[in-house]
């Protein structure tokens, strides 16, 4: 099921900018009895990403659009994509210029039970983030490096990659972010210089003070790793995800991966 | 008129993964009587991306429905796109996912004589290019790089922007290659870590040695320009264009230009 501009369409126009130039944004989102998950914070991440690329969006009528295409669903995945909409040929374009809402529906993933309650191991990529500023923390539709990244691991021990950006800092997995614990202190990647700012990782610094907890985003070595007491992955689909292991080191699976499990869970019921 | 995968057609499937992630490459080509100008170094180069992006393109087939469709045109604009094509929602492909092929006609713009014949002026963007090794030279379709760059300036008194990476280095033109000329020498940026590689820069290199030039691809720093005795750009439509400005440092249109114009125009009738 798929409604483009709002309308049911499989298909979108050659033109579109989102093809020729990758020009604009997606959030991939869970639904459960009808309605977005942390629906508020997917649509602040994207109007905060039109500013950023001085695409025009119409806020209201994307809302009630995808308020309505959610209501229709028990559960599943909805992936939104707004674009520049079509152009002519050439980079410029007009700030006027109406953008082209896409609303796909699948079924959530069926992920090994083991991902939540033991934990995952990540691979560590040699595909490097690019330092781009101007980009960096949007969940844009420039992905060349995830899908080289991706392309690097087959092996089914590994659940997600971690990603460095060019100058050797852990940044995040290929689909998800990062968070390490020393301390009782929550770590995770700063994300203004490459990166993509996930919206679960939002809920998790907004609910960690709930666990009396700090957290701090700084640049976070690969050799700080093995000092670490704890790490897991997040994103909005699966949630949190215990980390085993990234290259050499080793963790097992922590308590404040699970009590904060729970706090989403408790969140999303 | 445009063809998807050999059909005619305006719209492709929305799960196509040249939209979701700008997994692809495109070529914009011009042609002339039928055929398309420097389609062997188009091609080569496609062939060579596809090669890095682990695309997988059937050559033969796409040469054929190429230079048909040129055929059926006196002059004008041909963009082809080749993306990984449809996929389920994720980063990850098969590496025997069969590509998809746009070719998309275009009439060939109207430039200004004078931006032949007497130069331009190029805008020195403030968008920087990220350093991305992996993806450097290739025409891939993450190109939002350069929509933010083209947004810096709507003056028509600059014709093309000056693009510098994220370390300084002068690298490219938003949709142009550069040279410049010292003491009878080419120079133009070296494009390892970041811009395109342009078909008419590969032309203009092979090109010089006929002219008596040596050419130096190199990095070269936006303050070494003012050291330059004459500066152009080009591209694969609108050929060569003498640079008379890049922000303070003032070129006259210069004697190389003009006579490699004469060359390519040679190549071209």
């Amino acid at each position: 099921m798929i409604l483009v501009d709002g309308q049911p369409a499989s298909m979108i126009d050659v033109a579109d900018r989102g093809l020729a130039y990758g020009d604009g944004l997606f959030e991939t989102m869970r639904i459960e009895r009808g309605t977005i998950l942390r629906w508020r914070k997917h649509l602040e991440r994207l109007v905060h990403g039109c500013q950023r690329l001085q695409i025009s969006l119409d806020t209201q009528l994307l809302q009630s659009e995808a308020e309505d295409f959610a209501m229709r669903h028990v559960s599943g995945v909805v992936k939104l994509i707004i674009t520049r909409g079509s152009g002519a040929r050439g980079y410029a374009f007009s700030r006027q210029h109406p953008s082209r809402r896409i609303l796909q529906y699948s079924q959530l993933p069926v992920w090994p039970q083991r991902n939540f309650v033991q934990g995952v191991h990540l691979f560590v990529c040699q595909t490097r983030l690019a330092l781009q500023p101007l980009l960096a923390g949007l969940k844009h539709l420039n992905r060349l490096e995830q899908v080289l990244a991706r392309a690097e691991w087959q092996d089914e021990h590994y659940a997600e990659g971690l990603m460095l950006d060019a100058d050797g800092n852990v940044t995040d997995g290929v689909f998800s972010n990062l968070f390490f614990v020393r301390d009782g202190v929550l770590y995770t990647p700063l994300l203004d210089r490459a990166g993509v700012a996930g919206v679960m990782r939002a809920s998790i610094i907004e609910l960690a003070p709930q666990l009396g907890m700090q957290v701090q985003q700084r640049r976070i070595t690969l050799d700080e790793l093995s000092g670490m007491d704890e790490a897991f992955c997040c994103n909005s689909l699966y949630g949190i995800w215990p980390v085993l292991s990234v290259g050499q080191i080793n963790w097992s699976a922590g308590p404040i991966s699970f009590r904060l499990q729970q706090k989403i869970a408790q969140q999303d019921s």
